[in-house]
């Protein structure tokens, strides 16, 4: 059992963007950073649900593994949406029915009380206000002996990687420099001393970085 | 004629390191940051003045490339060491008798008036207080052809960057994180609008970005 961490990051460390507008949600930065990963089989695949067409290369083997083997996984409210809905008792994520999941989810909210949210695809949101510590165990237990995978967003990351909790962080570096956002390396320093460092390039110039501990 | 930066810096982007004491000039954050370029043949032979052992694998190639067609530099006073010894008129650099650039270096300072420093070895340091297009227009002709590096440090690079002066920027990018420094990337948002960029991992682990346009 392993505690994971995925992330699309920007060469200047950033895992957010700024750039959106009224008329463009997502904004164009989003798109550039991750375009390597949509662009793969298997966000087609297990994302959009398209079996057809997609890359096959290096980012598609990271993309393949991200799905793997992960029993639970915990998020921060913002990444479920509490930040944007946080009136809207009736919120379900922003997945519609089909949340790519498949798995026990824990999202840490200060507000919690929230009914479990349950779908057909094995997906359940379960509310919680504790600390990494407290959520990590109880998603392990969820996970029964597999994975659990600290979905994002950032700051929640971040709280993980500073408590020691993390086993394996990816990071998928687009380079690009969005200048702005969140940072996913500010006051981690020495983070490297816990873990053996890999590099590997994909064909689309994109720079996976693993940090890995037994 | 093309106008070169070649830097080492963390995976969080610093290019300066700041755990110095009077026990330890250097720091040891220096030493992991540089230490894959400073195991190479070329960086013993041409900096140490040591033809023997060394690695000789990627990050050789590009420590080599390094050296290759330079005709004039471009540092900052601080690189020079005008910010440590600012009251000795006859401090000559950091480099002793032996100083490896071989060609004309312009000294960014707005304490001009130095005498320029020549060296047998063909090094003449000409100091002088000049805007980046200024200094460029004056290195350029001293190279005759002949590529201009802008050697550092990160200010003296970031303002060249921010004008839009620089050719190739290469950074050799060392999978540690410093925390705290001088960050390369700040304020350089859309860097990469102007150039094409590749990557490359060496046996090290480091990670070879270049930023090169026509």
């Amino acid at each position: 059992m392993a505690v994971r961490v995925d992330l699309n990051i920007s060469l200047d460390g950033y895992a957010t963007t700024t750039d959106q507008t009224p008329e463009n949600p997502f904004g164009e930065d989003w798109g550039r950073l991750v375009a390597a990963y949509t662009a793969t089989r298997t966000f087609r695949a297990r994302v959009l649900g398209d079996p057809s067409g997609g890359t096959t290369g290096v980012d598609d083997r990271y993309g393949a593994a991200y799905f793997e083997n992960i029993g639970a996984e915990i998020m921060g409210a913002g990444m479920f949406g509490l930040h944007n809905f946080p009136d809207d008792a009736d919120w379900r994520g922003w997945w519609g029915e089909e949340p790519p999941f498949h798995c026990p989810v824990f999202v840490l909210t200060h507000s919690a009380g929230r009914a479990p949210i349950s779908f057909d695809n094995g997906t359940e949101f379960r509310f919680l206000d504790a600390a990494p510590e407290e959520a990590l165990a109880l998603a392990t237990a969820a996970a029964a002996g597999a994975d659990v995978r600290i979905g994002g967003g950032v700051d929640t990351v971040r709280s993980f990687l500073a408590a020691g909790l993390v086993d394996r962080l990816h990071v998928g570096i687009t380079p690009i420099l969005l200048g702005r956002g969140k940072n996913l390396w500010a006051d981690l320093r020495g983070l490297e001393s816990d873990y053996a460092v890999t590099s590997e390039v994909a064909e689309s110039g994109v720079v996976h970085l693993t940090f890995a501990r037994d």
